[in-house]
């Protein structure tokens, strides 16, 4: 990666919504605009930026339903978090050339003047690691898995999206206090890539016909934390399986976002419910931010200790050029990444 | 009421279960039974039932699925808790005329070489009191909510049920922390109950057309815990107005017990996921007894107290004979009974 610190630009791309999504985003749901370079700001910085996250929470901030955070606009730039290079910088403590986390959205230049921005060492961790598994991704696992599903040794702890962002460091997170590690992923290379490179005790494909007795076999003594991040069918295997006092923290809804023939019965609420009675189940939604003040420190030395030694491992899907944001974002919510999914937007 | 302490009686009464219900239970599900009167068995008691406990949880035994605890077999006794005589004694510590707690099940009289019983001072609190408020219903409401539920005060308490016995306590013990209490019941003079004897800040009857709107206008800031002791339609109208980080212990589904349509469509579970993950909820089931250890000497402080000071009330709802026990049972399951459920065995 070449960067090219101070170079003069003109125009800025950037990527609005143009139309709110009905089931699954398409590609006319996007539109790339070209706008003016912005200024600097008083006390504020001019970034460039050099790294776009997609997450799959940015599916529900199209759909104009409230939810934790508001929906975004049509015609407004789409919201996401990237890593940055300070072009120009009227802050204290910031100078052109370094590298920042900001929530610039989907654009290639942003001028900032929102709160402090965490600066990034690139000679700590590569720098994208900062939107994977020492970023927010990773600190919804370390959070979830951690402070909500708190595994024992012995116990098995199941989580899907396994070759993700997410569900890799749960599994990795939860072998590392003794905990049996069972993924589910899409194909057979995610689950290999899972049990050999990641070194879960078991990844069934959850494409598989017989995909439920798989995962019964797999889990003999049953589920104790189960990280939902996905819904829909992996939850209706995973349900049976659950043990009495079972944890499931629940992170995200991937199946559910484009709402594809969710609400047609049967009505499959009274099963769960009965489970959460019968079963003593703590079921616990959670957004990462709320365990920040307490938990993002530990959790950054815990995981880049891991990284360290060896015992973590993550895996990055980038795709070049923001204008193929969006194909990737919607290859993303199908399954069709293989890793933590990025946009390299400067190179 | 008038006990014949060591009467001689040739024959014991018992209802067994007949056949398993499809749907609600009727009349022909139960069968009323004459056996021999049992002998006093080596270190037991030989008990004469004075007061049976119906309750929900039985409904579920009824059915032959795997739940937290057996079902009961065709042809065997309906299990449940009594308040006894002691006829005979050959356990130390226990004499004849003695009262105390039992699982003797549905039955005028029984051999008990089970654990030990709780014996109980009828100088202390009426004893049928043991069975309600001080007892198991007592405590599932008193672990539920403080256990689990954790209400502040200024925070706002939802139930249903709540003349009964669970609901009635739930709204008492949240008003002496200082929380709003919002009781959800049937029909207006059940309402009126709650909030003029049990002093609920509102009473809204779920039969009303403008339900879900009524209880929204009774619950101006959301709901922070939600009682969940019902199911179906009450939660599909609480379900919007939970707060962030609200807190749902669930103690019982009555309305899904009997399975009356609940599994034709819409799929109600993806809504109940998404308001899960997007407002932080938690949902935990549990059952009294696995708080049993830590918190019953505290309940029975706690609710001893109030009831000594008359901050906490209750209400018994008695039927006469162990015969009219199943027609008493199918009533207290639609509803029509009105305070904590009890048949008097032997007067």
């Amino acid at each position: 990666m070449s960067r090219e610190a101070g170079v003069s630009e003109s125009s800025v791309k950037q990527i609005v919504l143009a139309s709110r999504p009905k089931g699954p985003p398409t590609a006319e749901n996007f539109r790339l605009e070209e706008v003016p370079m912005p200024a600097l700001r008083a006390g504020g910085l001019l970034l460039r930026v050099l790294y776009l996250s997609l997450d799959p929470y940015m599916r529900g901030r199209m759909d104009d339903r409230k939810s934790y955070a508001k929906p975004v606009g049509i015609g407004e730039v789409m919201i996401g978090e990237s890593v940055c290079e300070v072009v120009a910088s009227d802050r204290p403590g910031y100078a052109a050339g370094d590298i920042v986390l900001a929530h610039t959205g989907w654009r290639t230049h942003a001028a900032w003047d929102g709160p402090a921005s965490r600066k990034l060492d690139p000679a700590l961790a590569p720098i994208t690691t900062a939107l994977g598994v020492l970023g927010m991704p990773g600190f919804t696992a370390y959070a979830g898995l951690y402070v909500i599903g708190k595994p024992k040794a012995g116990e098995t702890v199941a989580v899907a999206a396994a070759s993700g962002p997410v569900g890799s460091l749960v599994g990795q997170l939860a072998r590392m206090v003794g905990a049996r590690a069972v993924g589910i992923a899409g194909g057979a290379e995610k689950c290999r890539y899972a049990t050999e490179e990641l070194r879960f005790d078991a990844a069934i494909d959850h494409r598989a016909p017989n995909f439920a007795q798989q995962l019964a076999v797999a889990c003999p003594k049953g589920i104790d934390v189960y990280f939902e991040n996905v819904g829909g069918a992996v939850w209706q295997a995973v349900l049976p399986l659950l043990n009495t006092f079972a944890r499931v923290p629940v992170c995200g809804l991937i199946a559910h976002y484009s709402g594809g023939g969710q609400v047609a019965g049967p009505n499959l609420l009274p099963a769960t419910m009965r489970e959460v009675l019968t079963k003593s189940l703590t079921l616990r939604g959670f957004i990462n931010y709320e365990f920040s003040a307490e938990h993002f420190a530990p959790f950054l030395r815990t995981v880049a200790a891991g990284l360290a030694d060896g015992r973590i491992r993550y895996r990055e899907d980038i795709t070049n050029g923001l204008e193929n944001a969006p194909a990737a974002f919607i290859g993303m919510l199908e399954g069709r990444n293989f890793g933590k999914t990025l946009v390299r937007v400067a190179h």
